[in-house]
């Protein structure tokens, strides 16, 4: 039961104290998370409540099922942006079908979790590489940033892609509103001022350090209070400044999106991604907080508390959430204990959605699009780049890749380009395996690779080492490498397998062992084995090929090239 | 130049001995080859001279640009059935646009080998695993014999699996033509009695072994002859059996197929699998037959000989071809020396599609189908299905899953099951690394497996030794693995990671240690290194990563050890 519920790991011994420090946490992060969900709705396309329905339910249920005690889920902007990616070509943005089609998306995204960890695959993130993950991340910040640029400028525009956005911009820059601009940039001056000297500021009027340090997280909140009481007593609608509107208020129904198979259809595939892409974000937060405490993370119960934190998304009028590296960061400097912070966050956003919508009407776009754009600058990683060039050529190739994927044709192409690549650079390693050609060390019983140590050889025979398990993807590479010695030598009369390092053959491996024997068989040459593993031979064993092998299983190198030329491999005088 | 017409390596030393051995090796194969031919194009959907034309031009292209010197190239049945599966859910079979859409698939085909071939991705095909290929050949088999039966019954049906197949048999089975029938029956007698017992009865009447072995690959042919001529002489058609009829007399106009987007978009899927298929069964002839010889295939530039060899098809009237097992055996032993043997077998059906299509007016198609059962039989392989069992139950139950898949719901889905399936076990193992705590044997500097050897450990310091590289896919095992340590043991001060068996870490795996040393630092402990290799550490050392590590690199497991702990791990009396 605690697998499954982690809750009832803390809950029992629940006490005043943790209470009190959750509850300091939740305060502040409930405060950063006001203007952050508006904000990612607005990157999803959707009406502002529906960040604040997603903020609600998700985290209560992230409270039970998760692992992490310090994980803040909620609307991120890379994810918000997959949303809207996964919509906008199917619907009209700020139809209700739009918002439904949004919580069939994050129902689908929590299924495909809660099928994934429930099927203990949540090794599947592995074949996401972080260069390429680095790179999605990074390109979706551009992406993201150029996307609100129409809202600070005050015109229409739209585009999947930064070079459709940037056209759109081109052709509607005239109908740029001057009063919008200066909300935005005023918010965006603020913002960057906020988050580098407002803590600095507080303390000079005479906060404590730690309260100055959490009152500075509210900055965003700031922003959002001046820009909508300027719109108010300014009249700025007036003037041509969009602002939110009608914000309903109360709490969201509790009712499941309508099956429709089509749409769920069409909706898998980007489910899927978000699934993987929300997963592998929110973990490596996860990991990096736990190991601050020496705590753990399971990671197939994380694809479980994600994935109810998307059901109930789903269910409760919102769009996908995952873990979000801020306001995570946030709440473990905040001195979250437990889950419970989470708990207490929602309860936060609960209240303001009943009790404060009315005050968002003149809350100006601008102002959200100014928070989405200081925010998702940070996840502009340059250095990551450089590293990158630096320390692998490969992985920077395919980095770009992905960043020129993103750029030209949209996050979903991105990142699918990002996958494929992953997926054929594993291939390609594992079709590789690092191998070796020995020889003996002059005067002892080692045996070394020949192109990086002076070593004793005979033409008559290859000894090769192969450092790796042999499975289906390598065995064909060995089965190459194998005959093509044979063919190229003509004076060599046996091959030595060197299986020291083997630790598995699967039964690809094993046929294509079987398929090297009988073929040196026919060309006349003999096949041996040296150093097999225990339990490596134990499963040999129980095939025919031991029975069939037309040479010799050796127990160690030396023995194999002694029996084999005793005239070139002599047994070393004394000690080995 | 010779690397791209390997025809360059052999053509300018062709001498009389070599004409010789390959005119008789080429009369054998063409022989087999007409049945063949006209009945592969029966699977594949199309009239019997596609069959002929796809055993001219493609011979010749292989001859030019194939490595072999005796792969028989030519239509197979598992490649025949996997166009018809293509093209028969688009095309009504026997229609024009059919046979223009199965060249259209040659073509494809051919150009994706060609590309594949020359971005040297040749590698590819080792994400099929033994036992899938061989669960696809053995359901194939079963797929296609159960897909002949009608022409046996002389029914009307069909189906794309196995259980539709059945059904169409029962709808039908009242409408059986007992002619056609007998036609059939007897034809899978003959053919099973010739295949096994033709030689020796030749041996019988006088022929010696060689001539008596050949003549009785000509069973399929003598059971064509004969039975055309007694539905010739019997007028079997008007007795309801249902002959070949009218096929045009002589060569296949050389044009390409219109290009039609929608239809090349629709046919990329099918050909891509078709082209790995036939990729993958083709090299493994052609390896077991080269091996014979101690000749070399050039695994890449075989991908452009067999694409050459489709394109050849797709422009003359044909459809995908591919290296034949049965035939390149043949082959192979009738002597075959270069591969003219393939291009004169070429000139063999061109006479025959100049000169003997009127003779096959009356060739009843129950006896191609008993030639295409009987030969299929032998590609259903029990054993291995059984081998596979007793060696590993993980390829065990990916072959049965492929099986399953091809039964159920027909060839494609069976193959691309199968290939979903061998790459998220590839990621699964690639995710694993074998790794083991090591301690420290008494008495020596060694230090080996602490589950498998008794060994000297300390409670403050862990050591694990990593038996492979670092890289995306496991890099997250890493940072996992290490962190539940350090949360599990909490007197631990000391993570050594023992670094003998690392070639290489990427830049994913590099930013794990990162992570993993940043992690521990909070957490208190020290992260050290030892025995890294010194191409690892010339690259470690482009980087920050070991200015930022908290702990030290030590040249030696031993020395680490004893530095961190010297009370626990002395120095051993005299030798190491």
């Amino acid at each position: 039961m605690k697998k499954y519920f982690p809750i009832l790991r803390w809950a029992p011994s629940y006490g005043a104290g943790a209470f009190g420090d959750d509850m300091l946490a939740a305060s502040i992060v409930t405060i950063m998370l006001i203007p952050q969900s508006l904000a990612y709705a607005l990157i999803a396309g959707l009406p502002p409540e529906a960040g604040l329905y997603a903020s609600i339910l998700p985290l209560v249920a992230y409270a039970i099922f998760g692992t992490s005690s310090t994980l803040a889920v909620g609307p991120v902007a890379v994810v918000s942006l997959m949303t809207a990616a996964a919509i906008g070509r199917m619907m009209e943005t700020g139809s209700a079908d739009y918002a439904a089609a949004a919580m069939a998306l994050a129902l689908l995204t929590g299924l495909m979790l809660l099928a994934l960890g429930a099927l203990r695959l949540g090794f599947l993130a592995n074949f996401l590489s972080h260069p390429i993950i680095a790179g999605f991340i990074t390109a979706s910040g551009v992406l993201i940033a150029a996307s609100q640029l129409k809202h600070i400028f005050g015109i229409s525009g739209g585009g999947d892609n930064v070079f459709e956005i940037l056209e759109s911009l081109i052709v509607h820059i005239g109908d740029l509103n001057w009063a919008t601009v200066a909300v935005g940039a005023l918010s965006i001056v603020f913002l960057f001022w906020s988050r580098n000297h407002l803590a600095t500021a507080l303390r000079a009027i005479g906060l404590d350090d730690k309260l100055a340090a959490s009152a500075a997280k509210a900055g965003p909140l700031l922003a959002v209070t001046g820009t909508t009481a300027a719109a108010y007593f300014l009249g700025l609608d007036a003037k041509g400044v969009a602002i939110v509107g009608d914000v309903p208020r109360g709490l969201p129904d509790l009712s499941p999106p309508a099956f429709d198979a089509d749409l769920w259809r069409e909706l898998a595939g980007p489910a899927f991604l978000i699934a993987i892409i929300g997963y592998v974000e929110s973990i490596s937060v996860a990991q990096t907080l736990a190991a601050k405490r020496r705590e753990r993370i399971d990671l197939d119960q994380e694809m479980i508390g994600l994935g109810a934190a998307n059901i109930a998304s789903g269910v409760s009028g919102g769009f996908p959430v995952t873990g979000g590296f801020a306001r995570s960061v946030v709440n473990f400097d905040a001195g979250a204990r437990t889950p419970a912070a989470g708990a207490f966050s929602a309860v936060g956003i609960a209240l303001a959605a009943m009790f404060l919508t009315p005050l968002l009407y003149y809350l100006p776009k601008a102002t959200l699009a100014a928070t989405i754009i200081v925010a998702v600058l940070s996840l502009v990683n340059v250095g990551v780049i450089k590293r990158t060039w630096t320390y692998s050529k490969s992985d920077f190739a395919a980095m770009m890749i992905t960043i020129a994927g993103v750029f030209a044709f949209g996050v979903e192409v991105g990142v699918v380009a990002g996958i494929i690549l992953s997926i054929l650079l594993l291939l390609y390693r594992a079709s590789k395996p690092h191998y070796a050609i020995v020889g003996q060390v002059p005067g002892t019983e080692h045996f070394r690779n020949v192109a990086r140590h002076n070593v004793i050889t005979s033409p008559a025979i290859a000894a090769i080492r192969i450092d790796g398990n042999l499975f289906f993807a390598n065995a064909r590479f060995l089965e190459d490498h194998v005959m093509a010695l044979a063919a190229d030598q003509p004076k060599l009369k046996h091959i030595v397998l060197m299986c020291s390092a083997i630790n598995e053959i699967d039964g690809s491996a094993l046929e294509s062992l079987e398929a090297i024997n009988e073929r040196l068989s026919h060309a006349g040459l003999s096949f041996h084995l040296s150093e097999v593993k225990g339990p490596v031979m134990d499963r040999l064993k129980r095939t025919h090929f031991l029975e069939t092998l037309n040479g010799r299983v050796f127990l160690s190198q030396f023995e194999a090239m002694h029996a084999l030329d005793p005239e070139i491999f002599k047994v070393p005088n004394g000690a080995g």
